[in-house]
Order: C-alpha cells, then sequence, then structure tokens
C-alpha cells in the first residue's frame, strides 16, 4: 500500500518532495489534476466533485493515506470526504488534510494567538483556517487575506515580477502586531523566504510542517504504517501533460520527474 | 436560432459584447467553461475534447452559428470541428472563428507582411497563427510570443502590475520592423491601448476585427442570417459561478450580467 499525495495541479509537488525526504522509505503515488487547475478560483461544489473524484481513484490505487496537499481541496472537502465517504466503503483508509497541522503549528505555544494568513480566494472564503484556529484556540484572532495572483504567476515563471503583488498582499498584515503568518497554499512554499524577508513575520511554511506532522501521525498509528510498501517506489500521476507541466513539475521537485496521464471521472 | 458566441472562460465576453453593440438585433447565447478555464495551458487533444463538448451543447440550444471566441480553441480544434462533426451532425449550421479573420486584417494590404503575435502558450505551440498567415499570404513573415502570465493577471485583477511583464513579452518584437502586432488572445483586447502605447505598433485587436467580419458574413450568407432570431435576446451560461467570475463578467461586459450554470459533457 501506499502513501498518496493529491493536489489540484502541481504545487502539491514541494509538499510531496519534503515528505518524501523526510520519510524516504515508503512508496508513494502523486496525483495532480493538471486536467482543471486551479481550483483556487471553482466554486465549493465543484471542487467537492473533483475532489471525490480523485480520492475513489486513489483509493482504487491502492492508497492507504492519501494527503490532500492542497489547502483549497483541504477547506472544501476534508470533513465531507471523511465523514460521508470513507467511513462507507474505505473505514481503514485515512485522508489527511493540511489546514489542521498548519493551525497546530500556527498556534503551537501561544496563549492567545494573533495569526495572518495568505490563501487562494476560495480557502479566504470558505474561512477554513479561521474555523479551525478558534477551535483549536478559542483566543485566536485570524486575519486571512486572499492572493489570487501569486498561484498563476508561479505556476507561469512570473516569480521575478512577484515583489510588489506580494507587497501589496502583505500590506493587509501591518500594524497587526501578528504572531504568526500562515501560508495558507501549498505554492506559497516557493516564496517562503521572500515573505519571511518581505513582512519580518514568522512564516508558517507547509512543507516545514507536513513531513513532520506525517511522521508523526506514523509513529502514533502503528496500524497504518505496518500497511504501507517500503520500496522507495515514486509515482507521478497526472490528468494532463504539457511541456510547461513538465517544466514546472521539475523545477518544484527539484528532478526530472517522468509524469504519466490518467483519466478521472 | 442565435448567434452563439463560446469561450474558455470569460474572456469572450469582450468579443460577445463588441459584436452585440455592432449587431444588436440578434439573439445571443453565450457560453463559457468556467469550471475548467484556462484553456491556453493544456495540451491538444484536451482542448479539443472540451470543445468538442461546448458545440454539441450550442448546437442543441438552437445556434445556427457558433463563434469560438477563444484563441486556443480555434487554434486546436476549429478545422477539426468543421471537418468530422459538422457535416454529419449539423450540416446547415456554422462555427467561425477568430484566427482566419483576425489574420486578413493583419495582411490585409501587405506585399510582404511582417506581423508579430501575442499568445497563449497553446495558441502559439500550435502554430496557427504562423499556418494561417503563410496560406493567405505566401510572403508572409510571422514572430509569435507566448505570454502566459497575461490571462492569469487580467482575470484576477492584477492590471495594475502588467506592465513590466508586457515589457518583457514586447521586446521580443522589438527591431524586427514589423507592421502589424496582434493580440491573439481574446482577454488582450482589453491590454490594446497599452500594447499600443507601449510598443509603438499598429495593433490588431479582435474585438474592432471580429464584429465587422461577422457583419460581411452576414450580408454575404442571406440564408444565414434569415435563420437568426431579432429579439435582442441574451443568455450568459457558465460551468461553473464564483463572486469572482461574476465580478470579471460585470467588468468585461461593461454591465451586470446575470450567470446562469449548466452542466458540458
Amino acid at each position: 500500500m501506499r502513501i498518496g499525495v493529491f493536489d489540484s495541479g502541481l504545487g502539491g509537488l514541494a509538499i510531496a518532495r519534503a515528505i518524501m525526504d523526510r520519510l524516504p522509505q515508503y512508496d508513494y503515488l502523486y496525483l495532480g489534476d493538471t486536467k482543471r487547475v486551479p481550483y483556487g478560483v471553482r466554486s465549493q461544489s465543484t471542487i467537492h466533485e473533483f475532489v471525490g473524484q480523485a480520492l475513489r481513484f486513489l483509493f482504487r490505487s491502492e492508497c492507504q493515506i492519501v494527503i490532500l496537499a492542497c489547502n483549497t481541496a483541504s477547506a472544501e472537502s476534508l470533513r465531507k470526504s471523511q465523514q460521508e465517504y470513507l467511513p462507507h466503503h474505505y473505514p481503514k483508509r485515512r485522508v489527511l488534510g493540511v489546514i489542521i497541522p498548519t493551525v497546530e503549528e500556527a498556534v503551537s505555544g501561544l496563549q492567545s494567538p494573533r495569526i495572518g494568513v495568505l490563501a487562494t480566494a476560495s480557502t479566504v472564503e470558505s474561512d477554513a483556517y479561521g474555523r479551525e484556529a478558534r477551535r483549536q484556540c478559542g483566543a485566536a484572532a485570524v486575519v486571512q487575506r486572499a492572493a489570487p495572483l501569486l498561484v498563476p504567476m508561479i505556476e507561469n515563471d512570473g516569480i521575478r515580477y512577484i515583489e510588489p503583488v506580494l507587497d501589496e498582499y502583505l500590506a493587509a498584515f501591518q500594524g497587526l502586531e501578528l504572531d504568526r503568518l500562515v501560508l495558507g497554499c501549498t505554492h506559497y512554499c516557493l516564496l517562503k523566504e521572500m515573505v519571511r524577508a518581505r513582512s519580518g513575520l514568522p512564516v508558517v511554511s507547509q512543507d516545514e510542517v507536513i513531513p513532520e506532522k506525517l511522521a508523526d501521525y506514523l509513529v502514533r498509528h502503528p496500524e497504518m504504517e505496518d500497511m504501507l510498501g517500503k520500496n522507495r517506489e515514486r509515482r507521478y500521476l497526472v490528468t494532463d501533460v504539457t511541456p510547461t507541466f513538465e517544466g514546472f513539475a521539475e523545477r518544484l521537485a527539484g528532478a526530472p520527474v517522468r509524469l504519466q496521464k490518467v483519466e478521472l471521472e
């Protein structure tokens, strides 16, 4: 059995790579829905439909644990999948999102955390970070800002133009005396040093958080860990292949990646 | 019967509006595939699949003529649709693309036209503008440049950051003594004055070309014109609705637009 990592597109490769570096022994299957990326601009019902198709595919492909490495997907669909789909069809499998562990890290050690969140329009609109922070810590104050230009600029080789755009988004957090700033989209990992330098805030980046949280989870759940294949297998599946996707995948993964095309339905 | 206008998303509204201004008497149906926009980053086979679904929908919805107001879709799928699909299923209907009329305008009156084309990655990769220009005028020289950041920046309220990005794309055309520069993507109509000012070149913009070409076509084809309803009906259909799409539609159409959700398959 494998660890599955799902993202709407290729941004999740940054997280997948960090997980594989931290836990190299397992078998991994990455799935990116490049035929319909980006999800961050779509409605909640559309996102839930697409995520459901992806999860069914990954469970049929022998994934024991699936990491929803997409904040938009986690925000919209994680709870629904965990409550409605898994118990009936795959009671022994697990879907883990990125929002709960990221919020755990963001509020850890603080009495009355003041947290900023930079994310896609859809994630901000869902208020998933606000709800989760208040659930974990009643005294938490959360300020969220949608940053719709960052994903397309990162995906289309536009990072060199991003500083003035980023500065405008970050201006929303100035003077708020935040304790931490959460990068609430997997793509933003690529900007973490730029955000640290320009905001002056402690930044919570998911490529640093998620691998540790998954390692903890596997220690606490040996019955899951036992099921996992340990042949260091890596497969990268996408729903559409183009030269741009191949180039971006290579930049994110830090090495050539063979993308295999599959259909979701 | 109606005039259908199809685009991968909402960019085609700029063209639809210009057509409706020029030919206000007819009934129109606009369809934007916002559930899967943008097409410009996707593979040729995926684009052809999506365009086929849209055309079937529009013909079933009583469109006599469909304007493929999307350069990516025209580049990839127009000829296939015209040759393989229409003759068998709807022999009396027509699909008109945007590339042929745009090239007619770009080469008109020139002996050895030197044409620049700014377009999406997929349109450039298809070489549709190069092939069409050489077909219309053997002596044509065409220089194409992909501008992948422009569509997402326009769609996500990023025009105010676009000048340095645009300047870098336009630099590819400097010193080439071009006769005309074609904006080969419907979204770029919104940048036409900026491109004119910064390039110093005569710019061919599709919101100026396509309405005139369609008016000509209807004069030359009265059997088509006779079929069209003349009740000034306007319907706007999309495959996904969000507040961002609604705001962008209103900016493009210049007035509030009621978006109705439909399914393509």
